[in-house]
């Protein structure tokens, strides 16, 4: 009756997987190759926004207002972020103008991605589904964004840099 | 810092609302309408075979071998199920003779159906990835598999029958 892996290994695995599975899935099914790049980001991203709708929904049934955005942005660092990824945002920044930069120091659903050039070629489509899922977040506490996310090559720790500016 | 939602239910949100997702997507890319309804079931059920094979592989990787088929089918029922859907399979019966009766007494990926006829005519999509996901498991383990779902009417709890007949 035990589980065979750490607690917050097992946690993340089937979801961790699945999205693995459905970049493949859109990337395989799509029929122009290559050039349906562009429009694939885009499926992975309206997905990924429709779930972060889908969650905050659940996750902020019961919770009270929040105060301000920067109460909003913590709550996306600190709840939604662990009940996605088991794990909080490392740090969050902002101007206290609109934008938000929230570094995960050790983000998963890069999957297995080896460092090296094709790792930065390859990291847009890993990414596109969290910056949705962000958006959706957000979205539907009131706050319209763009969230875009970029990865620095370094092997050990994988951070994630999510650059969130409001849009009036 | 807490979490706003009873532990359980919110490690299993994630990966419910992706699989809701994966659903909407497959189903509403789909060209050729209603009558690709069995080609979206199969691309379900593809999916699950190769999510069910990924997370396996992790969750056996520091497991001693089975000593049978039916070691094999409880590991599934435990350690598997509780991964996927932090809960074990309620029900498992056997034949003794390839046939295994799992059984779900509160499957989670039905989602949101409502009971009643409709809710018999949709299930199929909802029960398709996790037959998929069984048979991938299984199949990594070295046991060719069949295995099909269904589901009964009972709004207040949702059970799950799959039966597994291992194919020689």
């Amino acid at each position: 009756p035990s589980l065979h892996l750490p607690r917050r290994m097992a946690d993340e695995a089937p979801f961790q997987i699945l999205h693995n599975e459905v970049i493949q899935y859109i990337y395989t099914s799509a029929e122009n190759g290559e050039t349906e790049n562009g429009r694939n980001i885009t499926k992975l991203e309206n997905m990924g926004f429709r779930v972060g709708q889908g969650l905050i929904e659940r996750l902020t049934k019961d919770t009270a207002r929040f105060k301000d955005e920067l109460d909003i942005m913590k709550f996306i660092c600190k709840d939604f972020w662990t009940c996605v990824f088991k794990k909080q945002i490392d740090n969050l920044r902002t101007n206290h103008q609109g934008i938000y930069v929230l570094q995960d120091n050790k983000f998963r659903l890069l999957g297995q991605l080896s460092a090296g050039k094709q790792y930065l070629d390859q990291a847009p489509k890993y990414l596109a589904f969290t910056c949705g899922l962000v958006r959706g977040a957000l979205s539907n506490l009131g706050v319209k964004s763009i969230v875009t996310a970029e990865v620095s090559i370094m092997p050990a720790c994988k951070p994630l840099v999510i650059h969130r500016q409001v849009t009036y």
